[in-house]
C-alpha cells in the first residue's frame, strides 16, 4: 500500500512547522485582508501524532471503531482533492499571500495546558489521564479491558495522554485562530474525540473534552468578541459531556442533534439518575434554561430530509436568536451513510448544506472540530464537502432533491418547538402550559362526547348505558348511548368507535384555534342515522385514546400502550357483552369497529364465544391489521373470513409489505378491502353505501318491520 | 463635483471591453477552475450608456425616482469598496489569473436581440418600444407626460430603447455566464428595470422584463443543465409581469415577497379583472399551479424579522423543495431601510443574509439582476453587501440581532403556508378542505356551544332563551341561555361574552388537533356559578365572532367587519332588554362584557334609556376600548364613568399611546383598570374577588335572601 508512504510523508511536514513560519502567516494576513473576511484562508489542523492514541489491549477483533486512521484519512482526502498544498510550506506562504483561498493555512497544533484543561474538567481528571503515561502496556492493557464495559466505552494506550493533550490543544489553537479573525474558519482534524467526557471522567472513546475546553479558551481570551458560542453537535450520538458542562450557562448555547431512541442508544441514560440525558425536555438549568437544545431522534435511520428540516425549522431560527459570536461544530461523521454504528444517511451535500447555513452565524466565525465517524471512506467524503464549503465552494445541487421529512421526525421537531418555546421567540407558538388556566380549562375530547351526547339524545333519543368501573373517570362519563328500548330490539348495531377526528388550523402567534375555522369530524353519526332508521337498536361505545386520569397536565401525555389499551378496551365490550347484549333477544348483531377502537372487536370475539350470535362484522381501520383467532375456539379464525369486511386505507403497509401481503391474500386479517379515502371519517363516508347493502344481505331477521320500530321511537 | 469625472472615466472603461478580452477570460477561467466553482470569480455587468434612458419630460419636479444615477452610484460603490478593479483590463486578467476572488470579473452588456425579447414579448410590444427612437424630443415629451399616468407609470427618452436593449441584454449576459459555470455568480447593475412589463405592455418604469428574457434564453440554451428556475423578486413591489409570464410554467418558480395592502400599493389590482394581481392566493394555474408564491405583507413597515421569516418558513423551503438549476434575484432594493417609496426597513446586513441564503440552491449558481430602488445610499449600500456575499464574504453577524416578526406578518406567513400546502410538502399542514369531509364535519364553535348548554343546564337548570330572529342560524341556536325564575328575581347578572378561547397543539403533520391536548378556556362559568349560588338570576348571550352564514367553507372568513357585528350585538341585546329585562322587577342588574361582545354593553346603554335600573357594569377588554356617550341622554357619559370597572390588559395600547392615556385618564372610557394578564380567561380569573366584592358593594336590595333562592332552584 501507498498509504504507509504517504503517511510518512504527512508526518514529517505535519510536524515541522515552527512558530517562526506561522507568525510570516500571520503577517501576510494582514496584507491581504483589505478588510475582507472573505479573503482570508480556512484554516486546517492535523497533526500526525495523534494517530498514536491506540488501543493497548489489541485482541482478536481487527480494529476499535476510534481507528487511528479515521484522522489520517481524512487529511489524505484533502490533499488530494487539492485543498491542502503537498509541497513546501514557503510555497505555500507564496502562494498564499496571492491566492489565499486557494489552498488551506495550516494550524499548528500543540498540548494543551494543564490550566486549559481544567478550565472544564477537574485536576484529578487531568491527573488521572496524565497518569496513563506512567503505567506499562500490562498496566494499561488491563485498564483498557476494563474500561471498555458499559457506558465508561473507552480504551487506552500508552500515548493516550500526549494525543489527547494535542487534540485538545489543536481544537484552542483552530478555535482561536477563528475567534480572532486570524483566519475566516478552520477544520481541527483530531482525536481523541472529546464530547462524551464529563468533567470528572473520561468516556466514549474520549478523555478530555475537546471542544469545551477551547470555547472556554476562547472566551477567557477573547471575553468581548467571544462572549457567546453556540456549540452545534451533530455527532449521531449525544455530547452529554458538552451538555453537562454548559447545562447552566447562559452564554453557551448546545444544539445536539442525535439518536435518542428513548434513552436505548448510546450514551443513553447517566448512571447517576440525577444528571440530564439526552431528551428533548433537558432544556438546561437555572440561567442557562433554554440554552440546551436536544434534537434527540426516535431511532436510527435518518437522513437527509430530517437533518436539514431540523436546521431549517429548530437550529437556524434559535441559532440566529441567540446570535453568537463564534460557532463552533461538534463534527462527528457517525450520522453519515455508510457508518454502520450510527445507522442514518446523511450524505456529504448534506453536510455541506448544514455548514453553509451555520456559515451565515456569528459573522462566518465558524471553527469544526472532529469527534465521532469510524467509517473511513464516509468521514472523508463528509469532512471534504465541509471543508469545501468552509473554502467558500457552494454548497452542490442535490439532484435528487431533499427526501421528504418522516413523519415520526416531524413530531419530534414539533415536540422541541414546543419545549424550546418558553425560552426562544421564535419557536413560539408551542406547548400549552394548561396549568396556568386552572379550573376554566376543559378537555376538548369531553366537550366534544359531550356534544355528541347532546346530539344522539335529541335526534335518536339516545341514553347513557351504566357501566361499572372501578373508578369513574371524566372522559367516560358519556362513553357508551345506546338508543331507547334496546333489549327488545331484533336487529342491533353495536358501534366501538375512536373519538372523533379534530382538524383545525392554529394561531400561528399564540396557538389559539378559532372555532370557526375548527372542524370535528365523526363519521360515525350517519351510520346511527341510518341503523336508527332502519330499526336497528344501536350501541354507540366511545373509547378514549387517553386513559390516564386525573387529568394529566403534560401535553405530551404518551398514547395509551397497547396492553393497557386491550385491557380497557376489553373490559369495556365484555361489560357490555356480559350485562347487556347476551341477556338480550337479538336476532342479528353487528359488529362495527372503527379506527383504534376496533381493536374491541377483536377482543369481544376472542373473550366471549359469542361468534354465532353475530350476524357479521365491519371495520374500519387506519393503524394496525388484527388477526382474530382462538385458542379456544378453533373455528373462529374461519368464520371470522367469513363474516367481516375490513377496509384499510389504500397506502397501508398491508398492501406493499410481502409478509403483510400474504396475510392479507390468506384472509389472516379477516376479508381487507383497500379505501381509495385515507381518514377514517372519509373511509366511512366512501363505503356507506357498500356497508349498507353487504348488511341488508346478512340479515336474518325480516326486515319489513324496520320502519315501523323507527316510528315507535320517536 | 468629481462625481462627473469618475463617471466620464466609467464611461470610457464600461464600453470598450472587447470580445478578444473576454475570450482570453474564458480561457483563464478554464485553466484555473480546477473543479472547484469556489473559485471562480463573480461577475459584474455594467454599461455606463444605460444612463441615458433619462425622461424626456423633464418637468419642474427635480428627479424621476427611476434616476439615471441609481446605476452609475452603484458601480461607484462597488469601485470604492475594492470589488471592481479600477485599473486596466490587462492587468486585472493578471490579477484574476492568480487571484480570481479577488475582484469582479466585467461581463460586457450588448443589445439584446429582438428574437430574445419576444421569447416573453410580442411583437408588436417590441416595435413599440423600438419606435420611440423615431420620435422626436417633443412627441417623446407628450408620450411621457401621458404614459406618467396611472396604473402605466412610466416615462420615455430619446434614447429609451437603446438603454431598454442594454439592458435586457446585460441580464442576458449575465444569466448566461453563470447559468453555463463560467462565473460563480454575478450581479447586472441594469436600468430601466423590468419586473412590472407585461407581455404586451410597458408599465411601471419597466420596457423589456429583463430578467424573464433572460430567464427564457437561458432555458432554451441549456435546456437540460438549466431547465429550472427560480425568480426571486425582493423588489418591495409586486412583479406582475414577471408572474404573468410564467403563471402556466412549471419550469419557472416566481417567488415575490412585497407590500400588498390589500391591492392598494403599487401595481394593486390589475385593470382588466381576469389577470392575477399580487395577492396571497394568486399561486399560478395548470401545470404552474404552486409555482407562483406571493408572500405580500399588509403593509408598508416590514423589516430584517420579516423579511429572514419569509425566507427561513416560507422561501428557502420551497425554493430547496422545488431544486432549480439556476436561481435570478429579481433585486428591487426599494424595500432598503432609506427608502421612502418603499417604507420598508430591511438593512443591508439582512440583503447579505437572504443572498447567502438563496446562494445554497443551484449549486451557487445565483444571478442578481437590478429592479427598483430609489434611495440612491440605500441601494449602494444595499447592493454592496449583496456583491460582497456574491464574493464570500460571510454574511455580516447582525450586532443587536434580529428583530421580532411582526403578529400581523406572522399571520400572512401562516396563510402563504396554507395556500402553497397543497403544492409543496414542506409547507403542509395547510388550509382545511372542509368540503371534501362533506356533512360529517361539525363547527367546534357550535359543538363547544352546545357543550356548554349541556353543562350550563345541568348545573343551573339553564334553558335557552326565545329570540326571535329574522333567519335562524345554526350558531344561535344555544346563544341565549338564562336560569329558570329569571323573571322573579331581584338581583340578575346578564353576561355578554365571546365564545371560549380555544388553545390546541396541533399535529404538525396533517393539522388535526388531539382532542386530548385541546383546551376550551371559559372564564364566564365561574361566574355563573358565583352569581347563581348567590341568588342572582343568570342571562348568558354568547355572541360568535362569525355571522357569515350559510356556513362558508372559505377557512380565512374575515372576521365580521365593525359595522355588521355592531347591528347584530344591538339587535339581541336590545331585544333582550325590550321583551325580557325591561319587563322584569329587577332590583339590581349587572352587565358582564367580556373580549369583543363588550360591544353589547355599550349599545345597549347607548341605545336604550337603561342606565337608572342598572347598578354597575364590568367589562374585561383586549381589543379597542369604547366611549359610552349618547346624543340624547348628556348624563350617560357621566354615569358610566363612576358606574363601571373596565379591566384591560397591561400591554394594551391605552397604557403608552399618549392620546389613548388622555382619554383613559379623562375616563372616557369608564373607570379602566390595568391586568397583569393577558388572555380574557386568564384575566376573569385573576380579578374574580375584585369584581365580586365590588358588585356586592353596589348591590341596592338586600342580599339575605341569597342562599335561599339559590335553593328554590335546584
Amino acid at each position: 500500500m501507498d498509504q504507509t508512504e504517504d503517511s510518512n510523508q504527512a508526518s514529517k511536514e505535519d510536524t515541522d512547522m515552527n512558530v517562526e513560519e506561522t507568525e510570516k502567516g500571520k503577517e501576510w494576513m494582514e496584507l491581504i485582508s483589505v478588510k475582507r473576511r472573505g479573503l482570508l484562508p480556512t484554516g486546517v489542523c492535523y497533526d500526525d501524532r495523534m494517530k498514536l492514541h491506540a488501543n493497548a489491549d489489541f485482541g482478536p477483533i481487527p480494529h476499535h471503531p476510534e481507528d487511528p486512521r479515521r484522522v489520517e484519512e481524512i487529511m489524505k482526502t484533502f490533499k488530494k482533492a487539492g485543498l491542502v498544498f503537498t509541497g513546501s510550506d514557503t510555497e505555500l506562504l507564496d502562494i498564499l499571500r496571492l491566492t489565499p483561498i486557494r489552498y488551506m493555512w495550516r494550524i499548528a497544533a500543540r498540548d494543551a495546558t494543564k490550566q486549559e484543561i481544567c478550565t472544564v474538567h477537574t485536576a484529578s481528571h487531568y491527573d488521572w489521564v496524565q497518569e496513563l503515561s506512567d503505567m506499562s502496556t500490562n498496566q494499561l492493557r488491563k485498564l483498557s479491558a476494563k474500561l471498555d464495559q458499559g457506558r465508561a466505552s473507552l480504551y487506552v494506550g500508552a500515548m493516550s495522554y500526549e494525543a489527547a493533550l494535542l487534540s485538545a490543544g489543536g481544537a484552542i489553537e483552530t478555535c482561536k485562530a477563528v475567534a480572532s479573525g486570524q483566519l475566516k474558519n478552520a477544520f481541527a482534524i483530531i482525536r481523541p474525540p472529546g464530547h462524551h467526557a464529563e468533567y470528572d471522567s473520561p468516556m466514549g472513546f474520549c478523555l478530555f473534552n475537546n471542544v469545551p475546553i477551547a470555547a472556554k479558551v476562547c472566551q477567557l481570551e477573547y471575553p468581548t468578541a467571544c462572549r457567546k458560542i453556540l456549540i452545534l453537535d451533530w455527532d449521531v450520538h449525544h455530547g452529554n459531556g458538552v451538555q453537562n458542562m454548559f447545562y447552566q450557562d447562559p452564554n453557551v448555547l448546545y444544539i445536539s442533534l442525535h439518536v435518542y431512541a428513548n434513552g436505548d442508544f448510546y450514551p443513553g441514560k447517566p448512571d447517576n439518575p440525577m444528571l440530564p440525558d439526552g431528551d428533548l425536555d433537558k432544556v438546561g438549568e437555572g440561567l442557562g434554561k433554554g440554552r440546551n437544545v436536544n434534537i434527540g431522534w426516535p431511532a436510527q435511520g435518518m437522513g437527509d430530509g430530517e437533518y436539514l428540516a431540523a436546521f431549517q425549522k429548530i437550529v437556524m431560527p434559535i441559532a440566529h436568536e441567540f446570535n453568537p459570536n463564534l460557532v463552533i461544530i461538534s463534527a462527528g461523521f457517525d450520522a453519515a451513510d455508510g457508518d454502520e454504528l450510527g445507522g442514518c444517511f446523511v450524505t456529504p451535500p448534506c453536510y455541506a448544506h448544514m455548514t453553509h447555513m451555520l456559515m451565515s452565524l456569528a459573522g462566518g466565525k465558524l471553527a469544526v472540530c472532529l469527534e465521532g465517524g469510524y467509517n473511513l471512506k464516509a468521514i472523508s467524503q463528509s469532512a471534504l464537502a465541509v471543508a469545501r464549503t468552509l473554502m467558500g465552494e457552494p454548497p452542490p445541487h442535490m439532484e435528487m432533491g431533499i427526501p421528504p421529512l418522516s413523519k415520526e421526525a416531524a413530531k419530534v421537531l414539533a415536540r422541541v418547538q414546543a419545549t424550546q418555546a418558553p425560552y426562544w421567540e421564535c419557536m413560539r407558538p408551542g406547548v400549552i402550559d394548561i396549568q396556568e388556566y386552572g379550573d376554566s380549562a376543559t378537555r376538548l375530547h369531553d366537550v366534544i362526547r359531550g356534544y355528541q351526547r347532546q346530539v344522539l339524545s335529541q335526534k335518536y333519543s339516545m341514553v347513557p348505558l351504566f357501566i361499572q368501573r372501578e373508578a369513574l373517570f371524566k372522559s367516560f362519563e358519556n362513553q357508551v348511548l345506546v338508543t331507547p328500548g334496546i333489549q327488545s330490539k331484533r336487529k342491533v348495531l353495536f358501534i366501538i368507535h375512536d373519538p372523533p377526528e379534530l382538524h383545525a388550523m392554529p394561531n400561528l402567534v399564540d396557538n389559539t384555534v378559532d372555532p370557526h375555522n375548527a372542524f370535528a369530524l365523526d363519521g360515525v353519526t350517519n351510520y346511527v342515522d341510518w341503523a336508527s332508521k332502519n330499526g336497528f337498536g344501536v350501541i354507540d361505545a366511545n373509547v378514549p385514546l387517553y386513559i390516564t386520569h386525573p387529568e394529566d397536565i403534560e401535553p405530551f401525555t404518551p398514547r395509551a400502550d397497547e396492553k393497557t389499551l386491550q385491557n380497557q378496551v376489553r373490559e369495556l365490550v365484555c361489560y357490555i357483552w356480559d350485562n347487556y347484549l347476551q341477556l338480550y333477544d337479538v336476532e342479528d348483531l353487528f359488529l362495527l369497529g372503527v379506527g383504534n377502537a376496533y381493536l374491541g372487536v377483536k377482543v369481544l370475539l376472542t373473550n366471549r364465544d359469542c361468534k354465532d350470535r353475530i350476524s357479521g362484522v365491519v371495520n374500519f381501520v387506519t393503524g394496525n391489521l388484527r388477526p382474530v383467532k382462538s385458542e379456544t375456539d378453533p373455528d373462529l379464525s374461519a368464520w371470522y373470513k367469513h363474516n367481516s369486511l375490513v377496509f384499510v386505507t389504500a397506502n397501508h403497509a398491508c398492501w406493499s409489505d410481502p409478509d403483510l401481503v400474504k396475510k392479507v391474500n390468506k384472509r389472516r386479517f379477516g376479508r381487507v378491502k383497500p379505501s381509495p379515502q385515507a381518514g377514517l371519517g372519509r373511509m366511512m363516508d366512501e363505503h356507506a353505501a357498500e356497508v349498507r347493502e353487504w348488511i341488508g344481505e346478512r340479515l336474518r331477521s325480516s326486515d319489513e318491520e324496520g320502519g315501523d320500530t323507527t316510528e315507535d321511537d320517536k
